[in-house]
């Protein structure tokens, strides 16, 4: 998929709750510098924290895309939107969506893109054929965040690993695996999303051969732990073929995310498991720290907490939210 | 996906080797009852060893459904074998095929089924929409045959397994997972084909809830070890819940298939992350038996290394094409 073009109009719409504007807020969070302004209809309970701005303002300031960065159940478009996605076109923006439904597959959109030229990205979509995954090993350096479970802070993880390495100076680019993670690097591939024969090839294309001192931070999804969606992780794990994993863990969660009857994995044996399916691709696979997100734990269990957690496995263990990842990026060679 | 009405009238057109009628030949050979009649244009290579028959014929002996079990590089289809595909419609019979191209895809193909009332199966396109999986147990039994590599005899095993259990009036019923699978099952879903969120959830489906004594004989897909398909076969496994496993291999293949610099794994390995991975959904399951396609070797070699390997594993070995199942079916309970 093609680069989106920032800065950024984000688009709210009317959304019911803060939580449906997640994906929004993980854009602002992140890339600040990107987000002009917010656009948001009487009755809009979410707000990012940044200026109201009306469409013929963004574009005057800048903005190249309008992001509709909501997540609603059902994941359509609400008709009362169109208007608005197709004045933001008619103003010169491209529009980028993370709602299940494509927004060419809405007749007036499709119409208005191709009349002014602008894209449409549906960063849930593919958008092009992907090669079957190959295992040949690439030049370059990766590493990828894995997790024991779905939602304990993969993308945040890569994206502080990122940063931090940035700040070093070091040569580092985040690659984004799910709808946020593409919106903040304006580029990705929704890894869930691709027919399973292609997981793996996937994320070969999303990492591809790169300069000797170069990383690519990679954004893992779902837990080899996990019946759902474990596919995706081994296809994920294979095709970043990673150097370096970090763990990344959420110690109050009693059972998978949405499974009741399934309980976590120990840390150990999931990194175990981790490693022996990552070395298939790159036997020299390590992990390089463990990142654990302590928002559920009292202030003074926290700092307990992970220092049992680094006598028992030997890594460098810390909330990247709270303590940065410089332990992690320390141990990047 | 509905199931499919037997029996067939197998469509071979003028493919141009013997290769490409593969599908259709895997039918013919476990499926002979289903099959009327093949039916081949001038110039067409392939033979599948019964009698030659006209669309009037095929539909007079009884024939339901006309397959197009045909694999050309591609998976289009020649715009000659159109007219034929219209007229076996307006014959009377559905039309399934295993090509890439849907056959609803192409206007008079679409326009000749409305008008006929007639179903046309896309063998490699799931129909509906798939939940997730959600690794609850199910009533019931399942085995599942998983391999070393690709294209080690797991089809061939799942179905010589079925027709040994039902020889011994056991209560048991082949799974496809596969084109040609689903084309001898009648139904089936083609697992690499479906989004890779959904793979797990697929096999759920593919296996449901059953009778105690019941046992589903799953086809499995690609390897653990296949950096191109494993996050295929690690879902799959995980939505098998497998009670029994077999490993299938073929011993005289020297890297994985389709990629020239990667090893096999030996079996033992293979077995172990095998089971490791099927417990997270079955902590019950174990391994009952070998199934070697021992083609490769020569007649005195073959039984040397089959009884090694029972040395070495402990589990029964043998090459179902030569010597049946039945040491694999003793072992289920």
């Amino acid at each position: 998929m093609s680069e989106m073009q920032n800065p950024y109009l984000m688009f709210l719409g009317d959304v019911g709750d803060q939580l449906g504007a997640k994906t929004a807020q993980g854009i602002v969070d992140w890339r600040p510098d990107w987000c002009i302004g917010q656009l948001r209809f009487k009755g809009c309970v979410a707000d990012l924290g940044i200026r109201d701005i009306s469409i013929g303002d963004a574009v005057a300031a800048g903005a190249k895309t309008m992001i509709v960065g909501i997540v609603n159940s059902g994941g359509f478009l609400p008709p009362h939107w169109i208007s608005e996605i197709i004045e933001a076109l008619d103003a010169g923006m491209d529009i980028a969506s993370g709602l299940h439904i494509r927004l060419g597959d809405i007749p007036e959109i499709q119409e208005a893109a191709i009349r002014n030229g602008r894209a449409l990205f549906d960063v849930r979509h593919p958008t092009h054929t992907i090669p079957t995954g190959k295992g040949t090993r690439r030049s370059g350096k990766r590493l990828l965040a894995v997790g024991t479970d779905c939602s304990v802070g993969k993308m945040y993880t890569a994206l502080a690993i990122e940063k931090e390495m940035r700040d070093r100076g070091m040569n580092a680019d985040f690659r984004a695996t799910g709808q946020t993670g593409i919106f903040i690097a304006g580029s990705g591939i929704s890894i869930d999303a691709v027919v399973a024969d292609f997981i793996s090839g996937a994320v070969e294309e999303l990492a591809p051969d790169n300069d000797a001192d170069h990383w690519d931070i990679i954004e893992g999804q779902g837990s080899l732990f996990h019946p759902s969606f474990a596919g995706v992780s081994l296809g994920l794990l294979h095709g970043a073929q990673a150097d370096a994993l970090v763990l990344c863990h959420e110690p109050t969660r009693t059972h998978m995310r949405g499974l009741p009857h399934q309980p976590l994995p120990d840390l150990l044996t999931c990194m175990e498991l981790n490693l022996t399916a990552a070395k298939l691709t790159n036997p020299a696979a390590i992990f390089v720290g463990v990142a654990i997100n302590t928002s559920g734990l009292a202030m003074d269990k926290r700092r307990d907490y992970l220092t049992a957690l680094e006598d028992e496995l030997g890594l460098p263990c810390m909330d990247p939210f709270k303590d940065g990842t410089a332990a992690i990026v320390d141990n990047l060679s």
